[in-house]
């Protein structure tokens, strides 16, 4: 059965971006409603400074097109306009690798999200470096895979795991405390983008152990922020970042446990942003539409 | 010197609300084109329960006519598509009366956003139901009118008010802790809209001391709610809230010192984004587009 | 092995309140130290307008007194102030019992985080009216008992609830959104503290369906409450509230999802903060140390 | 008339610390229970790691003896524990010198809620490297020094600012975006501390425009912190901190806007803490007491 022929309309959504110039509100939308669309939300930015239009809308094309085929004649439509463009449909559900190490708390939060039905997507693996995990991934019947990696064996284990990724052809790669830094290579070739959680407000406390830093600091909030991996290690663009409060009191194992809350919050919030066709990068940030 | 020839470019902002129907998102932003205006900022939003649709246009109006004629046209388009329209030309700054008691913390405030330039308005008049607040308003050059209040005189104050504001044609009423009840009949005929701040995070603690009711109940957080006066007391609008943490050492005395942070930006925020025409009332809800 | 043959040293905490009177600061403190203890933490409050003192003490007594006899003595002598206490020793492990209905996230939450460590208790039973919840518990390990509850079967069940809390000597009871209401016949002989989510900003939204309600009022944020259940249903003392920030975009599905994390954080902190003894309930209130 | 003959009875604060050792939770209460006084509040903190006791007491010293007696023998007390100890008495009113440059939201703000009582205080000067504030602090009939800042006067126009504050015999400085650095020299000899206001979230954005950093690096949070000046540029100790949400629709303009009300309350907060003598330094952190 096709798509076309399920009783809930597919909807299609786009993320645009380009060169701002005259019209460019009206024309996306005039045309979508000229070829029998109905537009269900349409949300658009211009960052003035750098002269950049972006766009994001969601529709139901007009009965008589194939929807991938009305998908196609938009991204020729935008593309006509300058626009670089994105265009998912409702009915491809992304396929999500979950990347961990040993801690599990983001795992477990990802998956009963899922669960929940606040992501919109299949988990097709889970990957990570120890066995830690297999049994958590296994009460929840999903597929982990065990790719050790050392210093040595890096670069044969990320050239693994991107023969794991492209053969499960999988759209978002998330780093749910995957305590591994990918290189630039893996991230070039993996075919996906990296969503990684850092465990403070970058970009204060970059790097490793943010949280003994911000106690050594002494500062009164700790951070968690959201962003798609780069070659540059933390500095890539964010997506998401939440603060708590803390005190004298909060000792580092209290800021590790109370960071716990903020990164499961953080994450499962860009998650559901990009999964949502919700973000745009341009340069090193965002545009992260409502 | 008319507007027209000013060398920043006049701009027009539009709120609209209808029942929704296909195509409304492509046709307001279609028609500014077609007239050869350039769309600044488009933000819209769709009620599904209640099947209305809401929109925020701002744009600059083709230069080959008058602004006020533009405005007018767009009236007659947005009603022609069965739409409630209000447009505002950016030279028309909105007339503001603010109402005063004796607190004069959000008195303060805001006369000190809008002299850094935070609010587009003129301070047409202070009103106060007692002389208390006199010199502080001639300290920043605003004329004080005093109109005192009690049970008796209400409706004779009350028609003084109206005629004054009537007189000065203002454009929006601020109550910054002016503590009296405002009747039906006042708002039915003052001729602008009433924004409030209530000390608390409405619904709850509605009426009078509601930092009183908010340490007898124990909560551990205290709020503000700034909300459009209605008829009902404190069952107007909401605007905007906003709350503080507080724990069993805030006695009454902090609660109401914690609160006049509160209270003063709540108000205005909810202010700034009335006078920047980002706020639909419908039914007893807002909508504040960002 | 006694607990007091163990290698980390037993600890001791106190939780007094009773009539303000001077001296009360340095008594209680002098006392431990005079008795050989070593006081870790000390914390107390005065509620002036009540003229009530309380006292949180955490110490570790002399080697010479067996750590139980330690604790009686101090009763004693708290009692001979004319204070309420209770004393906890840090070898003693709650005994917890989990109520829940159909909805799994406060659940999952709770359990989650008492195998990482953050509760210092036994679950020892999981109770609900539904059988949904019989596998997931399994998983865990948890034993799980069905009592369905109907108008005509109220009675009877929560007769064999008490039967089962009295058995299982359950020192906590955690309605993790159990969906049902518990008379004051269970609350007054369940034998254990009731520590109850609500979903919404009490005393905002009280009673059934909150967010329904938050969102037909138009509110800008949306609350949960951790209480202790009382026989005024949602009336009882608040341990925790926090919100969460929502748009007109939000429907009331995206409040339901939103409020989720909202519940889960708060219901956990409210459970950590009560089985870390630093909870005292006065009137119709609480006082949460740090 | 002396402060002992004073109605409202004359209450001291002392701020201590020092290495840490069994029995000083009692010892100090204890001493002041035992010289007859009246322990309003007490609380304490231990940094385990460093191993340093930190306490605040407030207490009503006996009739009987003169209170700056009390607090010379306090003193000698705490130091015959080994503790360092500050004592202050409630009939002795800081004396505060704000330097201001041109930005006038923080003076404002701050002058305003030591109107409203909210810090026990007299502000003896108003310092500025402009005369743009003269007028703004004759209004607040307060007196204002210009004393103008270049890279040739620096260190003489330093000397005058210490000899103005020496004269004035002034105990604290606050900072309220004055925009010059302070020598390491000047903090040596000014005899006061000096609290600032950064307008970043430390330790991410130090140094200059930190708004524009803060959107060049497309950060979703806007922080602002209250710290002790030392020479080290924005490494002092944090006294508070706070953030506000921001989103690819803010701007630079925007950003500094929102940032006045972080400055101006978390910069309140941090010289009402300094004043309340809640705040306590040791190496590059602070202990503040509720």
């Amino acid at each position: 059965m096709s798509a076309t022929t399920s009783t809930v309309p597919v909807s299609l959504t786009a993320l645009l971006h380009g060169p701002d110039q005259p019209g460019l509100v009206a024309r996306a939308s005039g045309w979508i409603f000229d070829q029998g669309g109905n537009i269900l939300h349409a949300d658009q930015h211009r960052d003035t400074e750098a002269g950049i239009f972006f766009q994001r809308l969601e529709w139901i094309p007009s009965a008589a097109v194939e929807p991938n085929a009305a998908a196609d004649q938009f991204r020729a439509f935008a593309s006509s306009l300058g626009m670089q463009v994105r265009v998912a449909s409702s009915t491809k559900r992304a396929r999500v690798a979950i990347f961990v190490s040993k801690f599990d708390h983001c795992f477990h939060d990802l998956v009963l999200r899922w669960k929940a039905g606040e992501f919109n997507c299949d988990i097709v693996t889970v990957v990570s470096n120890h066995p830690d995990l297999a049994a958590t991934a296994a009460g929840y019947g999903l597929p982990y895979r065990v790719i050790p990696v050392t210093a040595a064996t890096k670069a044969a284990a990320e050239a693994k795991q991107i023969a794991l990724l492209r053969e499960l052809r999988v759209d978002l790669i998330i780093m749910a405390r995957y305590m591994q830094v990918l290189s630039a290579d893996f991230l070039a070739n993996c075919g996906a983008p990296v969503i990684n959680i850092h465990h403070s407000f970058l970009p204060a406390f970059a790097g490793g152990k943010p949280y003994h830093q911000a106690h050594a600091r002494g500062v009164k909030l700790i951070g968690a922020t959201a962003h798609y991996a780069t070659s540059d290690l933390d500095e890539g663009p964010i997506i998401q970042q939440d603060v708590a409060r803390v005190t004298h009191r909060h000792e580092v194992e209290d800021l590790i446990r109370m960071g716990r809350d903020l990164e499961k919050i953080v994450l499962a919030q860009a998650v559901r942003a990009h999964l949502g066709h919700r973000v745009l990068v341009y340069g090193n940030k965002t545009v992260v539409f409502d």
